[in-house]
């Protein structure tokens, strides 16, 4: 079989099954070889004889491009699928359009090159008639991608709501269970599920970007990671967990992607979700996805969010259906992308230490009232040097209450910042 | 465009996106008009421009039967696709082998042809170069049909966990929230969640038939229903779904197809969950399925399981991908299927009404002991007319638990039969 060639039906029959009579080698080049590179050159040697039974085709790795051997070059001759492992926007970003541009089906599990370049890269595997697919590029092995792109394409979707970091999920757990957020960072890190930085995960930056690409799919509107608001989980207190417990509510670091009308909300920021919330109960390092489109009411995927096995697992999915059909997910995009909204209105729980005085509770009230948030529960109160507000709030916006909350702040009866978490009520029964 | 041709590459070619420059019409025929059927051709007449837009391809319905209007001929004669939603053997498998062998991709969503004949379809489908698709077969609109077979593909799946009927779902909800058996399935049939003669899905056999679908998929081993054995939810007491509740336990009717050695188990029977278990907190008419396999420990998907509306979205996804790509999920079998296996291992719970006399456990542990099943926790035990022995058995065959059930059951000291059902432990963390 010759090397891959540029239009559509070419590159399509060039991979695609012959039958499974005669199986002939399928040329794979890897670049970087890193903790899911390795383990995808592992995986792919075990599973090649059962991809050749299936699709006709043998998957091997034929040149590897890794930090101090091999060449971008040698990769590009030696392979008709690039696989793209090494992460960061450069030299990814080059590589990966010159491979497509020469013809080659790629596969990558890149968040931030599709993040900040994905308009581009769709255009050029468009235009090259290749397939570009990413489904390792969000939560792992949960194939949120393909469920978005192939299930549900035909559908408006509505609503997606994601816990699409395992690190922040994983040290929410550990506070659930009593630890303080210094704890259980130093157990996620302990246990491989943070990295010795965790700022890009803790922060939101992460699962942000991540938003970014699903909103992408879902709603045909080209979201980058600057337009996605974040806020991440480094300012929780076990007693915000504790509170979660006892009224039966999660609390998740949830990034959300939906329509509001004809504009498109993407952001991520802790949670408060209701009991019976299909993410409620996803714990540890696990990533899960709600999509909710009104043909379907909503279903919801759930997997491990990370690991190099399980990620390369996701990558070989790709490649299976590389071989098999030669298309991938990139769409261009809507002639009419939705408006991207930087507010939206949601409920808020409200944390307030405050001085165990008379009036307290009046002075914060009428400054919430001054800002339009009405209260919809006053949750606990305690005593003395203990006494707080701990409260939720009807539906409002964001920056709304964030004026309150800098108002509230500087009441002399309230002795440190006050904490705000949104939450996510039940909609449907 | 031509009508579609017999081979391969020219039925593919036929209906794939030949990009969004030009649009044409694609002739679907439509078998069967009653709920999804018709909520089916609404649905796509609301995203026939969506799909346009998408695929290059404009689907529109050209011909239907009805009972009362059409014929077959009329449909295979107006359509490049055939959509099959009569149900039932006969004619839908007549009509289906025919439409495959005239170069027509299939689209179904009839659990009973594909578990019945499947392999024959698989064949006829694989040897006419057309697609056979069947996502609302399974599951409603979780989309575990695409996910086993092209995600999950090269990977050797080790275990399915399903709750694959929405009616049982629904009326264990009901039960543990206090109803009886009888009151909860009345409050199923008010709510359309129930036929009016449930036998098929509260006696298990229509999971079993879904159950037999996965299996085939993801272990490559013909399975027919036949091969099957369940048990369904009509002699689960109120009480049992109490105790589940106070030991943070789930009780689901759960279909299993699990790899033991080189054997294959299917099975369709009711069974407590741990709290963790990502199925343990399913609820209402929801359907979900859990897949393990060694490279991604498990994902699970969730979503209703039922519903016109959304039967039909799974049914659109399919025209969708065979829109895009013509390839479908029927494979031919693995050159080595795996051994059926009648009998597994498995804990129980027994729940035992006893008269509260000395010497009764003695007696019931005594028979227990002899069948090989030693106990490994007593869970309860109440006092005079209510004395019962409730108590979990480490893991063992269900035919010995049976003897032993079937023993414990003649003993004096016994007020009524024994219930006995499976336990699912958490197995990994």
């Amino acid at each position: 079989m010759s090397a891959p060639a540029a239009s559509s039906e070419r590159a399509s029959e060039s991979v695609q099954q012959a039958g499974a009579e005669h199986v002939e080698p399928l040329r794979v080049g890897l670049l970087g070889h890193g903790t899911v590179g390795s383990a995808f050159a592992r995986l792919l040697a075990e599973r090649s004889e059962a991809i050749a039974a299936r699709t006709g085709r043998r998957p091997q790795v034929e040149a590897i491009l890794t930090r101090s051997s091999g060449s971008f070059e040698e990769v590009l001759d030696g392979s008709e699928v690039v696989v793209e492992l090494i992460g960061g926007l450069e030299p990814a970003r080059t590589w990966v359009l010159e491979a497509m541009s020469a013809g080659r089906h790629v596969i990558t599990a890149n968040k931030q090159l599709l993040c900040e370049h994905g308009e581009e890269l769709f255009d050029v595997a468009h235009s090259n008639g290749v397939a570009l697919r990413f489904e390792a590029a969000v939560a792992g092995v949960v194939p949120v991608i393909r469920v978005l792109t192939e299930s549900l394409a035909s559908l408006d979707v509505d609503r997606i709501h994601g816990i699409v970091n395992g690190t922040t999920n994983f040290v929410l757990s550990a506070m659930e269970r009593g630890a303080s957020y210094e704890q259980a960072l130093a157990e996620a890190q302990a246990s491989g599920f943070a990295e010795a930085d965790p700022s890009e995960d803790v922060s939101g930056r992460d699962a942000a970007a991540k938003m970014a690409i699903l909103a992408r799919l879902a709603f045909r509107t080209p979201v980058k990671l600057a337009d996605v608001p974040y806020e991440g989980i480094e300012r929780l207190q076990s007693d915000d967990l504790q509170y979660a417990r006892e009224l039966g509510l999660g609390l998740k670091l949830i990034g959300t992607a939906e329509r509001i009308g004809d504009g498109l909300s993407v952001r991520v920021h802790p949670a408060f979700l209701y009991g019976g919330h299909p993410l409620a109960s996803v714990t540890g390092s696990f990533n899960a996805v709600t999509v909710e489109a009104e043909a379907i009411t909503e279903i919801t995927l759930s997997g491990p969010g990370a690991g190099g096995r399980a990620t390369a697992s996701a990558v070989l999915g790709d490649l299976v259906s590389v071989i098999e059909s030669g298309r991938g997910a990139g769409r261009v995009p809507a002639a009419a992308p939705l408006r991207l909204l930087e507010d939206t209105e949601s409920p808020f729980y409200l944390h307030v230490e405050v001085a165990d005085k008379r009036g307290v509770l009046v002075a914060v009230a009428a400054i919430l009232d001054r800002w339009g948030a009405s209260i919809k529960s006053v949750l606990q109160r305690g005593l003395g040097d203990n006494a707080r507000l701990v409260m939720v709030t009807h539906p409002l916006s964001e920056a709304r209450l964030r004026a309150a909350v800098e108002e509230i702040g500087q009441l002399e009866l309230v002795r440190s910042p006050p904490r705000a978490i949104r939450v996510i009520e039940e909609e449907f029964t």
